[in-house]
């Protein structure tokens, strides 16, 4: 909400690189693309929420079920809210300082991360005392997979941008891998939450899921609107006009500085 | 392997826009990502065989088990490696006249699409057959949504981009959405893959998937090397130096040529 807030009561602004007519069309129609995202985004956490909640007992830490639907929970509102909002902070926050941008950027995903240990150990949690195996299932392996990725990616921004010793060739050729890896393994999160609805419902309604019953629709719902935030938060980082632009007076060591000194596009900048 | 064939064997050339140290650095590695994709997609399409066949008695039809066996091997052949392949021709035909290219895309598209049909249609029959409900599952939304958008954005790219009367106006403002919209089917339908490959576990082996048994592996690993086919295709239509060069002399009508004539960049250009 924050996010929308932020754009909805912000005038769209022309840039250097941006004739007047250009900037209108595109930008004026980023707080409605940033909204979608915001809608979607919460409706999959509301719909995921309600869902365990409703269906499946609520909430708990014991180790039974109630604690398992923790997992699904902090997943989609981690892995998938908060990491689609970190994304976009650099669409939102055209014109404030690099810096600030980048250091929101890192604190979203490292909520983000935090977030997601919860759900991951509530998950450990209730296979152990379920006794049954771990990370047997594609889900499983898919989810630890995109994990692990996150977390060195994690670890990798913040080495290559955020300190401040990196050399600006470095970062570079590290950021068009950042934004490509960032994006897939967002794509991957997505992928993994659609492989957990699809299991939770054949675990939970296997003998009646072929008759259309609410959870089902529910579960079906939610998987196609997880699909929408993504694609919708994909478009706006990569159409061209969403762009930020280029602010050399404000960071004389950034990349983009760099680029634009040289006359050379930035266009895998974030 | 026509691909991969025409990479091994085709030296990288310097393009009006690139240096020539750009060009050995970029597209000198273009053939071993290229290579890549063909790996995993053949890898992809021999799994799925291999397992229909051995674990679920191979193939027929006639309404049985064997008729269903067609719909992954059809869908992993067509929406995903012959998907991937179409998307590919404009990084592998770099030189080649861009209206051949064009041809060969829509054409690797249409085939795609008629594989995909047989494959829909296998699963459909055993669902007859079987009396069970069609499309009830988030696989099957998640299919039938990725297939009818595939469906519309081969017609539109039929529309804007083979049929000669399209104003160049109209090419441009549609080349990104295009691009944009096709590399999210491609992820989409992979994610419908992972969707029913666990489908199709939790259905085969769900007293014994949690004990690692071979037929569990086997479907995560083709779950896995189809995650890496979409990151590398991704990865080769998105990075920047392995775009396609603009021919003006080749295409006087094309869209390249007119963002070249007003000086401008067509960074969206497939």
């Amino acid at each position: 909400m924050m996010l929308l807030r932020k754009l909805l009561f912000e005038d769209s602004v022309t840039t250097m690189d941006e004739s007047p007519q250009r900037s209108v069309q595109g930008l004026g129609s980023l707080p409605f693309y940033v909204g979608g995202t915001q809608l979607l985004g919460l409706a999959c956490v509301v719909i995921t929420g309600v869902w365990m909640g409703s269906y499946h007992g609520g909430y708990a830490w014991d180790g039974s079920g109630q604690e398992f639907n923790v997992h699904p929970l902090c997943m989609v509102l981690g892995l998938v809210f908060l990491y689609g909002d970190a994304i976009l902070v650099y669409r939102v926050f055209r014109n404030e300082s690099k810096r600030n941008v980048k250091i929101l950027h890192a604190v979203l995903h490292l909520l983000a991360l935090i977030i997601g240990i919860v759900g991951i150990v509530a998950v450990f949690d209730f296979h152990n005392n379920t006794k049954t195996h771990h990370l047997y299932s594609l889900h499983g392996w898919c989810g630890m997979l995109t994990f692990l990725l996150f977390c060195v990616q994690w670890l990798m921004g913040l080495g290559f941008f955020l300190f401040p010793g990196t050399l600006m060739a470095v970062r570079s050729w590290y950021l068009p891998l950042h934004v490509f890896f960032g994006l897939s393994m967002l794509a991957m999160s997505l992928a993994t939450c659609l492989l957990g609805i699809s299991e939770k419902l054949f675990f939970s309604i296997q003998n009646t899921y072929s008759e259309f019953v609410p959870e089902g629709i529910l579960g079906n719902v939610l998987g196609l609107l997880l699909i929408a935030f993504g694609i919708l938060v994909g478009y706006i980082v990569t159409r061209e006009d969403f762009r930020r632009p280029p602010h050399p007076e404000e960071e004389p060591l950034s990349v983009h500085f760099k680029t634009l000194t040289e006359g050379g596009a930035s266009p895998s900048s974030p």
